[in-house]
This record gives C-alpha cells, sequence and structure tokens, in this order.
C-alpha cells in the first residue's frame, strides 16, 4: 500500500505539469479502448456477477454491478463531456500589489493524490479516474470487492492508456485488495496522499472518517425537507413537494420530511395527503398532523432524522419559520432543503440561515446536482463545510496557492 | 465537553445571523472591557508565570506568556483591525440561470462552531475569538494549560461583553482542562464542531491530527526554501536569501534551505558565506558545496528535512530547476519557497509547479504571512491543501453553500 501511494504521489507531478491538450488525449485513448476491449470487459464482468449471484446478493447491487455493451458505451460517450470542460489547473486571480510592493495573487492547482473509496458501481472508476485525471491528480481506486474483476480490466485500460501517451501509468492505480486493515494502512499514509472522497453508504463512510488521517469530503445522507410557509403560491407547492419525494425517491437529494406552517396546514394536509396518496407515498405525521389526517402512522423522534430513500415521507407542522429552521438544523443532514414561499423576507431568511450545502426557494431538492447546477461531472457529494459544499464538479478537484510575484523585496 | 460543543452548535445559529454592526459592537465591549480590567488580568497572568517559573519552564516560553500593562493594551488596540475589516458573511456570487430556468449561486456564510487549540500565549485567545466572532463562528478555546489563569479571565471578559450585548456567552467557550482525554473527547464530537485549528509544535498538532474525527486545518512546520537559478539578478539575491534566513529565524517563514544552480555555484557560494558569517549563520553543505566552501559542516539527509527555526542554514547544489522543484517536493513541507531568477520561463515554471502553499518569485519567503499578504488578521498557516493554502485569515473562517432562487421549477 505504501509503494502505491509513493508512486502515486511521484506520478502526480508529471500528470500535474500537463496543459489540457496532452491530458484530453489520455481521456480519448481510454475512450476508445473501452469500445475496442468491450468484450474482455464484459468477460470479466459476468464473473462478478456470477459470483455475485452465488452469494444471493440483492438484486439491486446485482443491477448496479451488471455491465451491458449499451452501459459500456453510455460510459464511454460520457467521456466526451469531461474533454469538453474548461481545465481548471493554472487559473491566476485576485492578483494585488501589496504597499511592500510584491504582488500578491492565487493560482488554481490540482489537489495531488486522491484515494477514492466507493461501493459495486463500475461506471465509478471510469469517471472518476477520468475527472481526476482531467484535472491533472493522481488517483487511487479502491472499488467494492464485488466488482473486483471489472474494476481490474477498467483499470488496466486506464493504465494502458496513460502508457500509449508516454505517461506514467501509476497516475491511476488500483488498491486490488478486500482486505479491510490494507485500507486502513492507505488512510493513514497522508504524507502521500491528499484527499480522501469515500462514496457509498453511512457505515463505509464513518469507518473512512474514524480511520483517516488524511482530510475526507463526504457525505453521510441526505435527510431533506421542504418547508411550506404561510404565505406561498398555491400553483407550485404540489408539483414541488410531489417532485422532490416521489420522482426518484431513493436517491440523497429527495425530500424526506415535509414541514407546513401551522395557519395553512389544515388547508393543505389533505390535498397534499390525496396526492402522496396517488403514488403510494406512505405518511408518518407529528401529533397535530395526526388531528387533520386520518389513518396516518405516527412520527417517532427517529423518524426526523430519517433518510428513508423510500416512497414514506415524515410530516410536522411548524408555527413559524424560525421553528422550521431550527427543526432543519437540528434533524437535517445539511444536503439539501427547500422553503415553498412568496414572502421576500422569509426567502432570504431561510437561505442564509439554513445551514445546508444548498439551499432552495421554490424548487425541488431533486436539483441538488453537479449538471443540474452546471458543474458538468460530479465526483460526490459534500455535505462537509470545508473545500466544497454540495455537489463537486472538477474546480474542486482543484485547490489555490499563493503565488507572489517580486522585484527583490526584503521584510523589513 | 458534550455540553460545551452542543452548547457551542446553538449559539453559533444566534451569532451567524448577525450583521457586521452588531458583531463590531461585541469587538468595541471587549476592547473597553480589556482595558478597564488590566489590572485583574495582571493578577491572574501573575499565577501563571509564578507557576512557569516554579516549574523551571524555559524562558522564552516564559517570555511569550507573560502579559504586562502594554501588551494588553496592545492586543485590544488589535481589536480596531478586525471591527475594520469587511464582513465575509451572506455575501452572493455566481448566480447563473441554468436551462431548468432556476438561478443557481454561491453565498459566503460562516463555518459553525471552530475549536482553536494552541499553546501558552494568551493574546492568541483574544485574537482567535475576535476573529471568529466577525466572521459569525462559535469558538471553542483551549489553549495551553501554562496559562491557564490567563485564558480563564480574557474569556470570561469576552463572554460578559456577549451578555452585555444581550447575545448568548456560548458563542465563545473556554475548554478549561489539562485533561488530555477530554480533548480527545472534543476532537470527536463531529456533530457539534465544524473545524479544528490546532497551532503550536509539530507534536501537539499531530496528536490532534490522529485524534480528531473533525476537519482539522494546520501545518505541521516550515522547512521553506530559496532557490537560485543560473539566471538571476546578481543585484538583489544577497538581500533576499540573507533576510529569509536572518531577520527571524525563529518563525515558520524563515528559510531553512538554499538551493543554488550548479553553474553560478562557484562564484556566489564565497560571497554567500561572507554574508552570513556576518550573522553568525551556521552553514551545512551538500558533497559539492564542501568542495567550494571550507571549514562548514557537511550535511546529512536529516538536514534536507530539517526546519532549524535558528541561525542555520543546509546548502544543496543542484543541477537544474528541475532538481530544485523536485527537491522542494520531496523535503519541503508545502509551506513557502521562492525562486531567484531573471529567466521570463523558470518564473513561471517554479510557480506552478512548487507544490507548497505561497510560491515566491524574487522576493523574501519571510512575506509568507496574513498582513502582508493583505488578508488583515490571521488565524493560522494552512500547509494542506483543501479550504485554505498559506496564512489564513477571516475569509477562510467562512466557506460557500449553493442557493437555488426558483420559481416552481421540478426535475425531469
Amino acid at each position: 500500500m505504501k509503494n502505491i501511494a509513493a508512486n502515486a504521489k511521484s506520478a502526480f507531478y508529471e500528470i500535474s505539469r500537463l496543459n489540457a491538450n496532452d491530458k484530453n488525449n489520455i481521456l480519448k485513448t481510454i475512450k476508445s479502448e473501452l469500445s475496442f476491449r468491450k468484450d474482455s470487459i464484459l468477460k470479466e464482468n459476468l464473473k462478478d456477477v456470477a459470483a455475485a449471484k452465488q452469494k444471493n446478493l440483492n438484486s439491486a447491487l446485482i443491477d448496479r454491478l451488471t455491465l451491458t455493451e449499451e452501459r459500456i458505451l453510455k460510459i464511454a460517450d460520457s467521456i466526451d463531456e469531461i474533454i469538453a470542460l474548461e481545465d481548471p489547473a493554472g487559473e491566476i486571480s485576485s492578483v494585488k500589489i501589496r504597499p511592500s510592493g510584491i504582488k500578491v495573487g492565487k493560482m488554481r492547482v490540482p489537489i495531488g493524490v486522491i484515494l477514492i473509496i466507493y461501493e459495486s458501481r463500475p461506471n465509478v472508476t471510469i469517471d472518476s479516474a477520468v475527472l481526476c485525471i482531467k484535472a491533472g491528480n493522481a488517483v487511487i481506486l479502491k472499488g467494492g470487492s464485488e466488482s473486483i474483476n471489472t474494476n481490474r480490466i477498467l483499470t488496466e485500460i486506464i493504465k494502458s492508456a496513460l502508457s500509449n501517451n508516454k505517461l506514467n501509468p501509476d497516475i491511476v492505480s488500483f488498491a486490488d485488495t478486500a482486505d479491510r486493515s490494507k485500507i486502513n494502512e492507505l488512510l493513514k499514509l497522508n504524507q502521500y496522499i491528499d484527499l480522501v472522497i469515500p462514496r457509498g453508504g453511512e457505515g463505509l463512510i464513518r469507518a473512512v472518517v474514524e480511520n483517516s488521517t488524511i482530510p475526507v469530503i463526504k457525505h453521510y445522507k441526505g435527510v431533506c425537507h421542504t418547508y411550506i410557509d404561510n404565505e406561498f403560491d398555491s400553483n407550485i407547492y404540489l408539483d414541488i413537494i410531489y417532485n422532490a419525494k416521489v420522482q426518484r425517491p431513493g436517491v440523497c437529494n429527495a425530500m424526506e420530511t415535509l414541514l407546513i406552517h401551522k395557519d395553512i396546514a389544515e388547508a393543505t394536509l389533505p390535498v397534499i395527503k390525496k396526492t402522496y396518496d396517488g403514488a403510494n407515498v406512505q405518511l408518518f405525521g407529528c401529533e397535530n398532523t395526526l388531528k387533520i389526517l386520518n389513518g396516518i402512522s405516527p412520527a417517532t423522534e427517529d423518524d426526523w432524522y430519517a433518510e428513508y430513500l423510500d416512497l414514506k415521507l415524515a410530516i410536522k407542522i411548524v408555527d413559524n419559520i424560525d421553528a422550521a429552521i431550527f427543526h432543519i438544523n437540528k434533524y437535517g443532514s445539511r444536503h439539501s432543503d427547500a422553503i415553498i414561499t412568496s414572502n421576500y423576507n422569509n426567502a432570504h431568511k431561510f437561505l442564509r440561515e439554513v445551514d445546508s450545502a444548498a439551499v432552495f426557494v421554490n424548487a425541488s431538492t431533486r436539483f441538488s446536482d453537479g449538471g443540474e447546477f452546471g458543474l458538468g461531472a460530479e465526483i460526490g457529494i459534500s455535505t462537509d463545510k470545508l473545500h466544497a459544499r454540495g455537489p463537486m464538479g472538477i474546480k474542486e478537484l482543484t485547490s489555490e496557492k499563493f503565488i507572489v510575484y517580486g522585484s527583490g523585496q526584503i521584510r523589513k
């Protein structure tokens, strides 16, 4: 593991010097190799799928694991989007002349060696490698053990694309192990690795945070809220809350709790229930909600913390916007939260005071996504507060250092 | 400890809502209370100084610990600089309309609860609290046990200034313990604390990194380099390298290793030695340096990693700029490094490829400082690559979240 990390660090200094054309050439080679070697990829993937079936892993997981010719070509095609992205590295900004005469500014540069730990989806292998290469970083990939054969051949393809472009193949490496203690060893190598991005379930992420001495960017879960204020546009609220819950309930930016101002609860809740009934959404209500809606389950304290990832929704009636913000900051996961309001002051108050990565007025939380926000491809979502909050794109795979242009200045 | 952290989190939501005038009023009260209660502060400080003397702590530490009337008034006056700083919180930038019709932008907001762990200097207590308050954060202060009485009264003064302004005194709290296990408990409370900034020796910082599940921003040490290129301005190089080593050798942005291009070593090294001899700088040379300079000590591998913080300097002759950059990226500490060159391409190559927080052309590394860079007061220096690199000012005590202005949009 130490060798992998040290070699990745040396390789970083090679990739970090390249201009966008050279990096795009690597990506083009990866794209064509993926199409060219698709039969070998399918063959290796079949081994993983067979093993998963033998282990009786659940069908959702097996589906995420499975590659088809169509899926491989889709992954290959998505590389074009990364090629089209502007290279953020090297950008110089904010240069100012100081009283001493030095000119001080910032230069955007690649971060270094990035360790990405993820679960079963093999497309993450290509997406992550390609985005890290484009930003000028070296990357160490640690995929789920269920997809080990697929990830092995995908990494081989990337490495041969690097070699074909006369570059160090260690720019992308593969931690080919399912041994948890080896991973913990990697997580202590902060002299070589600059950033860890874990992507997966809460258990995986907590294990990484607890064992890592390297900075980690992550999101544990998405307990997203929508708050309907007492002043609101009755033409838009039903569509927004239906979309936020129902359009794709299994993802982290789907709404899990609906908050409603007490003055409008009686008028809106029956309509809301009817709308959700059409999609078989199971509702869990606070005490006051139960007085208005019959036949729904009472919400317990646990429901306010729950990320259902399912057609389930907790509903709470609140006294005012302050109570709504308090609830979100207390029970939420700092991911994505929305207000539906026609009141100018409340819209601004909510945007400022909700302590989440993405805060919405009059829109569905489902928009919390790199593509929808205009970042291009997404490397993950952060509910941390440092470096990056919310969807992370290529710019979040770089950081800014100070640069100083002098002409002989010394400190007095 | 858990109560302190949970109360700080609640208090954060109070301070984070305030505008700059309200926050400045707190700072003004702190300033006047410091002057008003200076005799009580001196009395408490005397206890700490007496205890330190009894423990035979070294005189440099006792000096850093000691307050005088003049030092207290200087600390109080420095609050005016923070009052004068623009409040970064609430700034909205980069708002763009997306194809879906949502307007997506970023809002700069306070980070949350910040834990600052530092050693003996009591001025850090006031500086940190004041800067965190101005940025809208809550702060937990954990000062060195040698200054416990001084820190206790300083925190009391800050808390009473908060109460006098009708604010929650838990905005600033004091971890009044010397028990290491209690500190380790704090370092696991990532549900309440958003950032840890340790300031002090390498041992303290490593202990924090190893025990913390909260993001940490730090710098271990400053192994700063100056590289003299083969093309350089002979009128400026001696002043720069003298200043970088001699002006204040005990600080982290002082130069520790001088790198010299092989083509100019013979001509410059004797002049350089003579200049440093005037300040009694002890030189440690590589093998080739020893062939040119008589009577200096040989440098060992350890010297290239050394942060002397003293009138000592390691000197190495390198083949070219690539070897210089390789040496800096291998042995350096990612702090501050300079090139002296008159070659346009080499200046830009060095700025881009040296992987440090601050990279200089033709200026002394001693400029690596929040004040000199124009950040105002400094909360610390980061050699990490995430969130902040180099000197950190008030802006680095905030982060940016996404905000979305919608008008009923739903995700398709």
